[in-house]
């Protein structure tokens, strides 16, 4: 396939020469102009939307980093941002940065210098500087960076009270909490949730055990394995609350272990995606809303690219769906 | 952030000599050199790939078509192909064709008047016409071409034989066989698997019914409505063939009705990924080796970019996974 170079060769000009006259833009003589459209017609040559973003320094591409797709949470997401990017007419390169094995630098390193005009992160690994760094304009998904990047997040303070009262009201003793250990320190807003859970539990004078999640592992057979150890060791928690994966998993396992679902053990999830509403017995679970969330990221984004300044960080409300787990 | 049109006009040269000079390609005076690239400092001029790619006419960049990402054979397929194709040197644009509603002409549009190197489609619409007009590289996964464009699948007539011979020394007598609209017709494979079964199924004086889905729904209220659908209207069925999602569907309903599975109610799916093994009771299924297919889809697109003639299809073996409900 031809490129601009083979048309200003063919035609006998300079490459910004035949990129002038191709584009319509800056002047170019009358008759240099027929001949590189001639030359152009000759070798087939399709103007590209790349070249003449370049020119512009535009290229319309977004980058969307997320650790995985295998897990559900990620997988709707990424869906989502692409339908709502390609509506503002942008297009998506994906990037997953833990299933891919390569690490978020190198893609960050591949986004800046390929021509993305912007960085939607979901990734959950400590490193803030590169983004920093970045030259490009980055949005956020649950992660903090202290201000320097905007951020759109679920209300976990609002979802972490919810479980509790649930919890409360179904008169539970003993709860296990459970979540990724990147979530522990403050920079991933999720663990918001779960300390406010622990917080409105132990003011309610119920106990609560806490564990930790790797966050690079996103496997089912890694969830049951987890979700086993903590019920052979926990025998007498009545109640978890966890991802939706993990949720899962300590519905199967319980149920293996004769545990009546909920008598013995309520199960609340968070995230609450299709999933949780697929299987049987349905997991009663706190909704994060995928769909206002990724609008939230794609207007932020798109909008700071065309220069607003919108620093504010974007908080969406949570919802309760009943399910038979708790 | 700077283009290189603002380092050449910095520089006071024309695009043709900023390029040239920064690329290392081609003669450039070496005062002019000096002075394009101190204008490439003043300005934090990142030269970048796109740029560099346009001279050559390659972006790295490889789109995949799939229907959507809420179906968890094509998450876990574009998360393979994510990864191996980053290792070899490509980045990924992602195309929802059904979940971004925008239709597949339209994303072929673009991925044609963007330099994408090569193309994946995973889609089951109907227009072939657009992908056999394309100028970019196109291998195709489960989607028959007539031959015009090479094709990765699995082994479906040996899948609709294995779920055959299972259903058989199951002693079944009555089979559901229920699968997607668009692969009735030849040009998507994994309708062999469908017609293999029935063939071998009816050689044994075994029934077969038969009911088709929708190509463009994925979600799991759909398949459950299917499901309950023909539960209630085959109230003798014994057996049911079908796609992960929609074999647990039936696994659901089945159980609502107070089937006993496998005991009245045997399922198979086809497609066994991860979703069939997480949930309880384990679904039995038939596994599409979703790694392998990804490197074949991969190594034949690259090989073919870089020149080389591949055009005989790859077929992959599938496995039984022995699960509880068949």
């Amino acid at each position: 396939m031809a490129s601009i170079k083979d048309v200003a060769n063919l035609a006998g000009v300079g490459l910004g020469t035949a990129s002038r006259a191709l584009s319509g833009k800056g002047y170019v003589a009358p008759e240099t102009k027929r001949k590189i459209e001639e030359a152009a017609r000759k070798l087939s040559y399709t103007p590209n939307v790349f070249a003449q973003n370049l020119l512009k320094n535009r290229s319309g591409i977004i980058g969307i980093l997320v650790p995985a797709l295998d897990h559900c949470f990620f997988s709707r997401l990424v869906q989502e941002l692409e339908s709502d990017l390609y509506k503002k007419g942008y297009k998506t390169m994906l990037c997953c940065t833990v299933s891919g094995g390569h690490g978020e630098e190198d893609y960050l390193d591949m986004l800046e210098n390929n021509l993305v005009d912007g960085i939607i992160t979901a990734t959950h690994s400590f490193n803030d500087e590169a983004y920093l760094r970045s030259k490009r304009v980055v949005v956020s998904f649950d992660r903090d960076f202290g201000g320097h990047i905007p951020m759109v997040r679920s209300d976990h303070k609002a979802a972490g009270r919810m479980a509790a009262e649930h919890f409360i009201d179904r008169g539970c003793k003993k709860i296990l909490n459970i979540y990724g250990e990147d979530a522990r320190e403050g920079h991933i807003s999720v663990g918001m949730a779960h300390r406010e859970l622990k917080d409105c539990l132990e003011a309610a004078g119920i106990q609560v055990l806490e564990e930790y999640t790797r966050q690079d592992k996103f496997d089912m057979g890694y969830y049951s394995e987890i979700a086993g150890r903590c019920l052979e060791r926990y025998r007498d928690v009545d109640g978890v609350f966890a991802s939706d994966p993990l949720a899962e998993a300590f519905l199967w396992e319980g149920e293996r272990r004769g545990k009546k679902i909920p008598q013995d053990l309520k199960i609340i999830s968070y995230d609450g995606t299709e999933m949780t509403r697929s299987i049987s017995p349905r997991i009663s679970a706190i909704v994060q809303q995928i769909d206002k969330i990724s609008q939230d990221l794609t207007n932020i984004l798109t909008r700071r690219i065309q220069g607003e300044e919108i620093p504010e960080d974007k908080i969406t409300e949570i919802l309760w769906r009943q399910g038979e787990t708790c």
